[in-house]
């Protein structure tokens, strides 16, 4: 079933990527379930210590013989000033009290050289343990880390929101990209266009992507089923990447409030918020996001704001409490189940067998 | 190719709806092409009074014997005070200046009541005159006026960027519903779900409205060609409205300025604006609103926003000035062409028989 060059390339059965979320959502069973299904399974390791990485590849080998990938955030530069970081606080006082924490004033800032030699030191535990697809969000990272990888025989995937971020990720050598409709959950992975401007629905992404580059495009953005692979397929893309059908599944590592939650929205209860990360990104509207809402614009960018908020968020989901957590969904909330990686896969299967198109 | 109930009850032998633009874009040409070609052609006729309503069914009918159709806006309340038109016109004032055009004091601003009154006049002139296909914009009508197209067997469309939306207008009684994604261009057509939220991609949207409604649903936003009617049939729709794709055709009466405008733009340039009208629309960033972006949220609602801009936008055509002209456009200017409606709609049938599923 629609095997492309992007199959292929992959060595998978089914155009199907599982979307490489971040925070505990892709679990080893997760990962490798997918895979085992047919699909590419993905270890969001954008948060991990590179010892974290190596023992969650080998995990995942015991799982399955099939292909699986993973996925890094490149670094953006940041700059953040004491004064910042204690007004961003402020901000959060209110919610550290209501959670009953102590404000901290200890945490250790980010700084970009940091995360850029804990990016580099992931790189290379990818290469050592011989990851075969590896894939980028927020960038393009260096042409040395791209050659290096590359002569690895590594298959590098990047994200685009645009026309444009396509284009420069088939210039500097990616082997197939991921385009980003405005329908997607969590964070967006724009690098180059503006905030809003790259809000861009798949319906009008797709096609024009495709029409300027010529590697395959895999579309990612509130697609759950059988129905948003064969449009995707349809506009022009050689397969999907699906985040919030994942995530509601039983072998997702994602919280049982984070996932209820998802399971009980509707389609206009998601919205945009930097005030979880300093990046903007989709989640469903709760009483975090509602607070700070017009303050948003001011916070200190990712990851710094990130780490500010880590406390409130660890303490949320300790608590069962989905007020102050970040409850990242894609669009389409009303299409997701709970229901087993190998039930999802199999039903888009049978699905796209049943689409007639009575041409 | 595609027949089912949606052509079945519109009778044409495509699922392609050019969609109503008002402001002049739905010459008789367009209208009657359109509906010659094998699609529908719709006269936006929410500016339009009576008499050139009855004018423009007349002249369509000397140019087609097939369908057509028409599209009111159904009026919403507004409220608005001497004052908050004054502070409006002040912002509009350094605008007047650059157009050399005298701040006037003196014209009409629109009465809740006038304006269902012209309403009530639009829809007897729609009964009279037969015309087979009535849609809907900005809300549902009332009982009484759905009852009285009804029982002059007019085949009734609505409009939902929701899922709420669209159950409402299958439980009110329209034949069929418009989904309007968020890539669409000009005027959004949300009316009980908050501006923000009712932003949702077509790839999220098709599938959830589908699944909650049994009439037939027909996509819009972003569609240009039979990669987008094909998606849209896969994610559950029946058929496609295209707006931009029929704006930049030779047979349309936009603006020249408009339709260059269009063609040399990208899916990064349009954006969300309440500027021009008082309701949120999407269209080519320019000087206007760029210049306005900061006051938005502050101007009268519609249609006394619309009223207030009348002289500017039409001074600024009059010029061949792109600066202050509504340049309506959805997220997929770079699918436009300048061609005849015959061709996009040839083009259209053989793209969708060449889509090389490969199941």
């Amino acid at each position: 079933m629609l095997n492309n060059k992007m199959t292929e390339l992959l060595k998978i059965k089914y155009p199907i990527i599982q979307a490489p979320m971040a925070g505990g959502v892709t679990t080893s069973k997760l990962v490798a379930e997918v895979s085992n299904s047919g699909g590419l399974g993905m270890i969001g390791a954008g948060y991990m210590t590179p010892v974290q990485i190596r023992e969650q590849i080998r995990e995942i080998r015991q799982l399955t013989s099939n292909p699986f990938g993973i996925n890094l955030f490149v670094p953006n530069e940041f700059k953040v000033t004491d004064n910042e970081i204690k007004s961003a606080n402020q901000l959060l006082n209110p919610i550290h009290q209501q959670l009953n924490l102590q404000p901290k004033d200890d945490f250790e800032i980010p700084i970009f050289n940091n995360v850029l030699e804990k990016f580099n030191e992931q790189i290379k535990v990818i290469i050592e343990e011989k990851v075969p697809i590896c894939t980028f969000t927020f960038g393009i990272p260096s042409r040395e880390v791209i050659a290096e990888l590359k002569q690895s025989n590594i298959i590098l995937v990047g994200t685009a929101t645009t026309v444009r971020e396509a284009v420069e990720n088939e210039k500097t050598g990616m082997d197939i990209v991921v385009v980003q409709g405005s329908e997607a959950g969590g964070h967006r992975g724009s690098f180059n266009d503006g905030d809003q401007e790259s809000l861009v629905g798949l319906m009008s992404l797709i096609p024009q992507v495709v029409d300027n580059v010529n590697i395959p495009v895999v579309a990612a953005g509130g697609i759950m089923d059988g129905r948003g692979l064969m449009a995707s397929i349809c506009l022009g893309a050689m397969g999907v990447q699906m985040g919030t059908a994942f995530l509601t599944c039983v072998e997702s590592g994602a919280h049982h409030v984070h996932k209820e939650a998802i399971l009980n929205a509707n389609e206009v209860q998601t919205v945009l918020t930097r005030s979880f990360s300093g990046k903007w990104a989709r989640g469903i509207k709760n009483k975090f996001i509602l607070e700070m809402q017009k303050h948003e614009a001011l916070l200190p960018d990712f990851p710094v704001q990130n780490t500010l908020t880590h406390d409130i968020r660890k303490t949320s989901s300790a608590q069962n409490n989905q007020d102050f957590m970040s409850l990242w969904s894609g669009q389409s909330p009303r299409l997701a189940k709970n229901q087993t990686v190998d039930s999802l896969i199999k039903n888009i299967v049978v699905e796209v067998e049943k689409i007639n198109f009575n041409i």
